[in-house]
């Protein structure tokens, strides 16, 4: 593919890193040029508008961490075990950005979903699409514990998988707000709270 | 004081409105002086910059805000009665907002901490003291609990009183991302999970 394919891929890059470290709204196309080191004339040969590219590098970003989650969550592990890596990849995907970017970036569709949510109702929607496939799986994932004997059925509800991507979402914002992933590490413990499951049993 | 202190505070409502409906750092002072009917040249009277007008509004809101809390928080109300009051509470502010702005607007400190932590560390250094202050007073509440024999030591901790607050802030961002303040009726549920107190003991 050569030369093309990779302006498109850095554009995708280029809009990914602007997310995650700048006011998404403030940034033009031409700044997504600037980082990519693509021509602003060709950007339009690859996107329509920024609003095309800001749902493309949403799609490649929720790709890339849906392969993570699957990874983790199809093993043959107990379904608690799945869902504590799950959790600790969290802490460990924020470590990694801080040492990338010099900073907790947090997550790129939480930013997105509180700057733009009452901006642009298709990027809206879509964030919505994804983060109701995070519940989902873990839902699917607290339904396989529950099979298993191993988390009570009152437990392994939609509203309560809900409420572990909330708190995920709340404590990732403390973690960028501080700069701190290490506030990450108290996840799991709280999870289990919210699971109703006590800390020893889930050792 | 008449019309100067009356274009301060239209300065300091038209931010705060402008913090809940659009990416803040694409806001310019222009745009909030139109939306203030203010003269562009006036603003500099009142604040030498877009920063310090942010960190005006952002003292304003919690300020508000935090009135808010203490009424509820500061009466001799069972402490958990009155945490139940401060959660629903929160869900009463965004069907306010979204009957006042036609959407969920979400909380001003977590959208300008995802926003603008990466990019203006004196706006992210003020809104850490604000959610430490906010997760102290939740944590203070939890003390009254445990000294009242309502809630175990285990659970009046600095920990989970930021979990309480994580919780709130990863609803509401659900509430934006769906337009739907209803979701925040299931926070009560999920704190006392969080609490490791039984729904029927707090009723």
């Amino acid at each position: 593919m050569g030369r093309t394919s990779n302006a498109r891929q850095r554009l995708l890059d280029a809009a990914c890193e602007l997310m995650l470290t700048r006011s998404f709204g403030a940034v033009g196309v031409a700044d997504i040029c600037a980082r990519a080191d693509v021509r602003k004339g060709s950007f339009y040969y690859f996107f329509e508008s920024k609003q095309a590219l800001t749902l493309a590098a949403i799609d490649a970003h929720w790709q890339r961490q849906r392969e993570g989650w699957l990874a983790i969550l199809q093993t043959a592990h107990p379904a608690l075990d799945r869902l504590r890596r799950l959790i600790e990849e969290t802490a460990a995907t924020q470590r990694v950005a801080q040492e990338a970017l010099g900073m907790v970036s947090g997550c790129a569709l939480a930013n997105l979903a509180l700057e733009l949510s009452t901006q642009d109702h298709v990027v809206q929607a879509r964030l919505q699409e994804i983060f109701a496939e995070q519940i989902a799986l873990v839902e699917g994932t607290l339904q396989n514990a529950a099979a298993a004997g191993t988390l009570a059925a009152a437990s392994a509800t939609h509203a309560v998988a809900r409420a572990i991507v909330a708190q995920m979402e709340g404590m990732v914002l403390f973690a960028k707000l501080g700069n701190d992933p290490d506030v990450l590490d108290d996840l799991w413990r709280q999870t289990l709270r919210l699971l109703q499951v006590a800390e020893a049993v889930s050792a």
